[in-house]
């Protein structure tokens, strides 16, 4: 096998710029916050067809303004640096030092790590360690930039389509027809949504998770000790995030993980998640027993500082609930959970995250870090689904979601795993139940283990699902889950599988404007304007090329045909004869046939048979 | 653009043959008909293991068969040949000639069009036109081969392990924990089940498709006016049911269309259905208003001598319907159902099939060709799902399967197509309640339009679950679906991805047999068994190359780590290690724990909060 190698200097990477495959960058501004610029991609569609250009929800920060340079050596503009500093309730200190525990490496050997140029040697935090959370000021009754500006992300301009809306069935979801900025601090007041955004990740363009919004989707990249260096981390950062992933986690457990973290934050517009255990099992050389609360909490003041905006804590992996794993097929299989499970056995005692979760409010509410409370007992496989151990996880998760809010930290919950479709919906229920409509985070869930290799595809059923059923946001799941760590084209499959989970489950719960950009490419389709088609797609470059591979010819894309039947024979062109006729006076004729029809042609049909 | 190109000589291809990945061919005799060899593949586990061999369905017929010899030139065996003569109730007779125009070329062509050189010139067909059908037989309480034979291929051992059944949600679908000859007979007399063969189709395996019977896909192939040949579609053929499709249909539209299927049938063991309208059209130069009965008459006796097994008439897209689709976003995009609705309203008059069902019925049930009743209206995106337009249509299919009955011919329906999730049940329910429990076969459904390129996924989505609901076969879509004609690969991934939704709803049904395969290669994930793990899935090369792209060394297939967490650290392994603790004594401990627990470890949980 490979070993760790010294990364190349991510600053000689180049990564992708340019505007996205199909539209361009718009910006819209605020109404309560004129200085907010909220982006928006706008897809145009052809002259002929006479329709508005199609307004689509864009994560790809500046990467995709062709107006903007980037240098990944000086990171992104930092955006809400002067919402922050403007509540005037965080002051900047020395921050601890970077250790080469940090990242894994000797003394020595911290010349080979690459660190980011530009780190800002002082860090914010809240004034005496005050909550400086969305949710803080939400309960306050203050609306934030953030929250403007998550409220007019969302819209899409849904107050000027509803003559579009159609009903869903969402499954007691509040959807209203409007986002208002109003409505997203009520959410988070109520702890149904939450914005990660750590104080020290100004580069962030806010984004809500939360029930009553879009479904969101989560993509993991990081290094391990196996594979994969910094600067294909970035890329990877920026290729997720141009697919349209809305949130991020750093899952790198090798060496180098504190400066391939900040590698990202730096360069990322979208919130970045990690596994803080991870790194601080990497301080302990990998012995779980030898973990402590005190490396623990050094690692989260280290990760809060450098701008992690959620972090996933399995504080609901408890002593009492290990043993219930022992029959599973599959055990433990979440990281995390395997090495709290670890812990509480070799010490014979309750979690330190457990026993210390009140600390860590203290810590995080004070960055606005948000709580990713992890599922470290879910099922690994279809037999273990919904069993005990996840359950009595799960009910504990519920109890820590209200010390998490009465410290006024944000929270959110993860979930499986492994779940056969039958048991999905009792997940969603209970979580709702147990977690107090908290915002629900789901790893697919996987609806069968017989497809290694595809199980974006078996988890993408599943995710669809739970999305429709409540999830708020879905964490995407590679080709290579199982059995290897994703590249780059991994990420885009699970990442574009993952779209289309969220937006079929926008569609089925009924969110106002998720079927806008159904029925302009079914219009688009019906009509022949290829590349229309191919633009409103999820991923205009392989629908393009998937069709030039059949009908290469540029002509082709003008064609009233397409290669499933070809020129002389095409039902889309035979509709729009009906429809020609329709014109004609059908209508009329139509009501003649309704009301003779029944006696005229049911001859055939009305005998009696013997079944 | 291409245009149509003499294909190469079928004779000349090699197709694929040998064993499939994992695994080897087994053979079970029958009870009642101890000649019976129902085809299974056995995938063995690493001996360590200590685990009996998993016994899976196998579609791929003697290709996979290191004993036969393949000879396309020749055909397959004709399998069931003595079972249909032995029946006494056939005779053979002096078919209709071939014809140029039965493939669609002019005289002086007929040379270049490479015909199968063994063609039978004598086809069978029941004895004075009398019902030959498997529902004639169970009727009558007869208990056929094909009978028995599906009934060893539904159960694969599922009386052995009774213990691995979970209990699923089936919507009021009647599966059995054994799949006996007589259950068998009494689904398909009910109507509620069929066995696609027609007895000039003596080459097939059987297989049945019905609700309490395990979930189907169907694989579409066909070459069309613009591209491909004769070879490459047998080719495809061999690739899907070696991929695990169960049903094929050619739906072919160019030239060669007569000489394409003979190749086909000859050389395929499963059923193979037509859309003989696309033949007909064909027949009058692509002008379908110059369509009439005893054309599509002769087509269909044309098609029922050669040995299709299962025909889609869109006898539902009547007259009075057709007004009903004008204001739809995307119109009709059946290919059958717009011609037919063409039809309709240049002639001014109902469909001639709608008029004509009870002959077809005369036709069909002398050969037992099944009806695929066609959704000619089908929604073809989401905006135009579940429509008056599809919905009147489905009751009139519901009216022409009564008729089929009295017929004794075997029938299934046709469904979307395009429904967004929170519209898939009530399409479901709708077809139950129509078609009396027809087995309903379904194209998807999609679950959004958005996705051009990655149609099997947004109709995976739907096809789980349509098939959890009570759908009885999927048919497939594959990456081209909207843009292109699938090469070999988009094959592939299109079944793979079908096998994985019908694998998933067999799980959600609580299919007794289903999750044997999970909870095997679960177990082999968990003890790292790497082999174990790829022979079990679904594609074993593709999990294989995906593992060897990270850890390419042959010891890592040994190792017990994988490359996601690296050898340091491994969730599996710190499972094992779990599962040691509780080996010894962590019940105990668990239980003195659980006794004390709530007294011990829940302040931080008990404390209330002001949420």
């Amino acid at each position: 096998m490979s070993t760790n190698t010294t990364p190349s200097n991510p600053a000689d990477l180049e990564v992708t710029t340019g505007p996205l495959a199909s539209g361009y960058k718009v910006y819209e501004a605020g109404s309560l916050f004129p200085e907010l610029r909220v982006p928006f991609r706008e897809i145009p569609l052809h002259p002929d067809s006479g329709e508005e250009p199609v307004r689509v929800y864009d994560t790809s920060g500046i990467y995709s303004d062709p107006n903007e340079t980037i240098d990944i050596s000086k990171g992104l503009p930092p955006l809400r640096e002067s919402w922050i500093e403007g509540r005037g309730d965080v002051e900047r200190y020395q921050g601890r030092d970077v250790t080469p525990l940090d990242n894994g490496v000797k003394m020595a050997e911290v010349g080979q790590i690459h660190a980011f140029p530009n780190v800002e040697p002082k860090p914010l935090r809240g004034k005496n360690g005050a909550a400086v959370t969305q949710y803080a000021y939400a309960k306050r009754g203050i609306i934030t930039p953030e929250m403007e500006y998550v409220a007019i992300r969302e819209n899409m301009k849904r107050s000027e389509i509803r003559d579009a809306v159609s009903k869903g069935e969402s499954f007691g979801a509040s959807i209203p027809e409007e986002i208002t900025p109003e409505f997203v601090r009520e959410e988070i007041a109520r702890g149904r949504a939450i914005i990660p955004a750590n104080i020290n990740h100004p580069e962030l363009e806010p984004m809500i998770i939360g029930r009553n919004f879009l479904v969101k989707i989560n993509t993991n990249i990081g290094n391990s000790a196996v594979t994969s260096s910094i600067g294909e981390e970035v890329d990877k950062m920026v290729w997720s995030i141009r697919c349209g992933g809305d949130t991020l986690m750093d899952l790198s457990t090798g060496k180098h993980i504190h400066n391939t973290r900040e590698w990202i934050l730096r360069n990322c517009p979208v919130p970045v998640g990690t596994v803080p255990i991870y790194q601080a099992l990497e301080k302990v050389d990998g012995v779980a027993e030898d973990l402590t609360w005190e490396i623990y909490r050094d690692t989260i003041i280290e990760q809060c500082e450098q701008g992690v905006d959620y972090v996933t804590v399995h504080a609901g992996v408890r002593l009492p609930y290990v043993p219930l794993t022992a029959k599973r097929v599959t055990g433990i299989v979440s990281r995390g959970g395997s090495i709290m499970a670890k812990w509480c056995l070799a010490h014979h005692r309750e979690s330190f995250l457990y026993e210390h979760f009140e600390d860590l409010c203290e810590i995080l509410k004070a960055y606005d870090v948000s709580f990713s409370l992890g599922d470290g007992l879910r099922p690994g496989c279809i037999a273990d689904a919904n069993d005990e151990a996840q359950f009595a996880e799960l009910e504990t998760l519920g109890e820590l979601t209200k010390i998490a809010w009465k410290h006024e930290v944000q929270t959110m919950i993860e979930g499986p795993g492994h779940v056969p479709m039958h048991l999905i919906k009792e997940n969603m229920d209970k979580q709702l139940e147990c977690c107090h409509e908290a915002p629900f985070y789901t790893l697919g869930p996987l609806t069968t283990d017989i497809a290694p290799g595809y199980d974006h595809i078996t988890s993408g059923i599943g995710a669809a699902m739970i999305g429709w059923y409540g999830t708020a946001m879905l964490c995407y799941v590679t080709p290579k889950e199982h059995l290897g760590l994703p590249n780059r084209d991994d990420v885009k499959t699970g990442v574009i599988t993952y779209k289309i989970a969220a937006h079929a489950a926008d569609l089925a719960k009924g969110h106002p404007a998720a079927r806008v950009r159904d029925d302009a490419l079914s219009r688009a389709r019906f009509s022949f304007r290829w590349e229309d088609q191919f633009n409103l797609s999820l991923d205009p470059e392989t629908a393009r090329s998937f069709h030039d591979e059949t009908l290469p010819a540029a002509g082709a894309k003008e064609a009233h045909f397409c290669s499933m039947c070809g020129p002389k024979f095409c039902s889309m062109a035979i509709s729009e004869e009906i429809r020609e006729y329709a014109k004609k006076g059908m209508e009329e004729m139509s009501q003649t046939f309704k009301e003779q029809g029944s006696k005229l042609y049911v001859e055939v049909g009305s005998e009696d048979t013997d079944q």
